[in-house]
């Protein structure tokens, strides 16, 4: 076990986080107001710095002014905490830096190392790129320019975090790894996927290995199939059509979320709760992935562009009408797809992902489905309000809801009260916040604070990471191909009707994620 | 499937009920509410006649008075329903009849016929013996020596519903159930134990073959133990003392509604879900039951006897100043055993029971406790408002609760919502109130129902009533002995220190059952 930290007391040791990119969304909306709220809560040691980097001129305390209106946005109405804020603001602070400028990284570190002295730091850091991709390679060879990577303990003395997307297909990722290899070393990499820091998400390791009984029945005995949707309702966020459009639902949510996320459900057990070994077991699941059907991509999988419609009411436009996406746009908003998981303990069961823009509701979950009953003993009741109708018994769903709600729900049979054995599907769950006393942490928060801890669990290992791309890579090829066409799907439906068929033919449908 | 019973339509089929021993508390308490609510939900056809039988001399008009209040009383201050009663009370009317003088049955015959023939009935009957069980055999010989008892299709003719206890050992038992067999063909005999008409205990049924999930860790496998408890607060019902204190809490609760309850948890899945598979498979279980531990009854088995103290502020007599009762009374008010059930799913995983007046709380329930994992991956931690103490993490407990509050509920461990990976309990459950829009029917409503149309599920058949009594004959022989005193435990305690030895010498321990 690594997760031995006891108090926060543990973690007081002074830290130095730069934050590359400063000027961006991130910064204001996730990074310093998770920064804040692990400082709030003791988890962030009072001598730590945290300085933004970016290409403007600006003032420290220009920064810090930012900084405090996004936390005042954020707080959306109630007051700023006047003495947090008061020992906050001064662990801020700003350097100018042209990142493409491997000559100002030089001034850089003077800076650090001075505001570090005068406040007394050991000079331990992190680097966070909140950059765009491009920026990732010269940023830490302009970090190696000017000696700020050190030879000795390298892991405790400088971590490197990186936004995603790492690479934008497996030879990309690669080369990058690669690059990067003569720079970093592997435990100095952070690549960071915002979705293993959820609650939910961690939660499935802790409710697969924390209890007896869901084990012997995660396999192919029990488990007819499983499902993982990540559902989106909007559209492009405001700004990110020029980068969305060169990369698509596959690259953009499905090669990483979607297949963190199906790796935590399938991974065997790891021997101990170790970063190391909890990675080995995701590693495996990539490694035995593959298509769910032979034959061309198109036999297991779907893409899709939403098409303008009317959706409450309003009306929608399509994916080719947003700013900065190409009129004649073939990249995908939508992609589902059927996998399988060529080991022993999943052969033959097939794994349906998908993921979308304008879907009909904003929904992560994983859905575990098991096989129904061997016998079939009892009637079926299905009841709305006082008309109940027979129908088919449900199987069990064991249910990871992950947005907007997070939730652990198993679907169960019961008896319907009465005068007869008939079904009636009921739901047994708990909801975090009604369970749990304590504020569940924000995402970047509990992330952040394993980087400033060098706990790097929740982070994708390179190998990791390429396997995920050696999944994805012949579809990637597939859809460029001239007589490729995502399939239009209606803004605010569940989809396209391809991806219906994906599992119809089976004898299966799509999960309709009930409204909470 | 026998329960293919669709509408309240098809159980219009007229009956005559006649309840021997009408003026007992059963009959204002239970019946007669329980059919008025049949009648009201359409279950009871309106042709059918509802005859009182007892000694006392009454008219219809005065039973029909007597009824009434009874059901005035029941709803607490509600009305009651006018149009309803106005079609209920015709159908009530009453007989003088003294039970012990076979004589009178050509009496009772006679007015039965006369009335069925005013209203039209076809003559099905069903003869609930609501009296004491010295009356059972006079009561039924006098149906014989009328002629009451048919020939042809008996057990469509005539069904008779015997009330606890039947016998007060295997041995009068036996006799009883031999003396009726030369009357009554099995088919024909409804043995009722109120606790199977409960939905909960219906529903264990349900959940173990409706599910797919639960039947595969419902063996040694995976299970722990179980632990069926039958508790009540009070102490002894008014007026029940004579007979309680002959009996005791293992011939009134253990030998009956606990090990019905072990059986249906126990069970193997029947091939059809029909009165005679289910009772051959409950069979089967009484028939492997065995002492948990070799040696002398005090090896496996517990008696108590509250003694007086103050409960909640309140002084409690003990058990031997209760009226009725024996200055110097050896009667148990408690039973504890550990038992097993030796056939292949279940060998090696004890079985603890008990049931008890005066303990802490009213609470029926039976939890499946099931083994811990088999590695602790996870820091564990356990929660009282905003304290913290890590604790052992507790393994995953099913339980079916049957009193209070009717609800299936499953122990698990999550995620505590923080920065590290530790275990908090959770429960995941359902409560039958919340859960289901519908009324709850009342045990005596649905168990009234099912010796109406004839299906025998939920009563207890001659070959399984024998098994039951033949598992608990050896404690009741040896609890004969001059040396046996039952060990004293003070009123609103959870019962006696040798029941909590017979659980920690294996290092387990009762639950105790959380308030609701």
């Amino acid at each position: 076990m690594i997760h031995d930290l006891q108090s926060p007391a543990q973690i007081a040791d002074d830290i130095t986080l730069l934050i590359f990119g400063a000027s961006g969304d991130l910064t204001a909306r996730k990074l310093v107001p998770a920064l804040y709220q692990l400082l709030k809560n003791g988890f962030l040691s009072e001598r730590s710095l945290v300085i933004g980097v970016a290409r403007r001129d600006k003032s420290d305390e220009e920064f810090r002014n930012e900084m405090q209106q996004a936390l005042i946005d954020r707080g959306r109405g109630r007051e700023l905490d006047a003495d947090l804020w008061a020992r906050f603001a001064p662990r801020l602070g700003y350097e100018q830096v042209d990142l493409t400028s491997p000559e100002q990284f030089g001034r850089l570190r003077q800076a650090v190392e001075e505001r570090e002295s005068r406040a007394g730091l050991s000079g331990r850091r992190v680097v966070y790129l909140a950059t765009s991709p491009d920026l990732f390679l010269p940023s830490v060879q302009g970090l190696s320019d000017a000696g700020m990577l050190p030879e000795e303990s390298p892991a405790d003395r400088l971590r490197v975090v990186f936004e995603k997307p790492f690479g934008d297909d497996f030879a990309s990722a690669r080369r990058l790894s690669e690059s990067l290899s003569g720079l970093l070393t592997e435990q100095q990499i952070y690549r960071i996927d915002h979705y293993l820091g959820k609650e939910t998400v961690q939660n499935i390791l802790l409710f697969r290995f924390g209890n007896a009984i869901f084990e012997p029945l995660l396999t192919r005995n029990h488990v007819d199939h499983i499902q993982i949707t990540v559902a989106e309702s909007q559209g492009l966020e405001r700004g990110r059509g020029g980068y969305y459009d060169t990369s698509g639902a596959l690259r953009d949510v499905l090669q990483n979320h979607v297949l963190q996320c199906l790796c935590l459900v399938a991974m065997e057990p790891p021997s101990m709760f170790s970063a190391e070994s909890i990675r080995d077991e995701k590693l495996k699941v990539l490694q035995a992935l593959a298509p769910g059907r032979h034959g061309p991509i198109e036999n297991w999988c779907v893409a899709g562009q939403y098409a303008a419609a009317s959706v409450a009411g309003e009306r929608v436009r399509a994916y080719v009408d947003e700013d900065r996406v190409n009129a004649d746009s073939r990249t995908e908003t939508y992609v589902a797809m059927e996998a399988r998981i060529d080991n022993w303990r999943w052969a033959g069961v097939p794994v349906y992902l998908r993921t979308g823009k304008r879907l009909a509701r904003r929904v992560t979950e994983i859905a575990v489905q098991f096989k129904l009953p061997p016998l079939h003993l009892f009637s079926t009741v299905e009841c709305e309000g006082n008309m109940c109708d027979l129908v088919e018994a449900r199987p069990n769903t064991l249910i990871f809801r992950i947005q907007p709600h997070e939730s652990i729900a198993l679907s169960c049979s019961a008896k319907r009260p009465g005068m007869q054995y008939q079904i009636q599907p009921v739901d047994m769950d708990f909801h975090y916040s009604e369970s749990f006393q304590v504020d569940v942490p924000e995402a970047y928060e509990r992330l952040l604070l394993d980087v400033m801890r060098g706990d790097s669990t929740l982070f994708t290992r390179t190998d990791e990471l390429e396997a995920a791309w050696e999944f994805v890579d012949p579809v990637l090829d597939a859809w460029q191909s001239d007589a490729h066409r995502p399939e239009p799907y209606p803004a605010g439906s569940w989809g396209p009707r391809a991806a219906d068929e994906l599992l119809n033919r089976a004898g299966r449908a799509w999960r309709i994620p009930d409204r909470e």
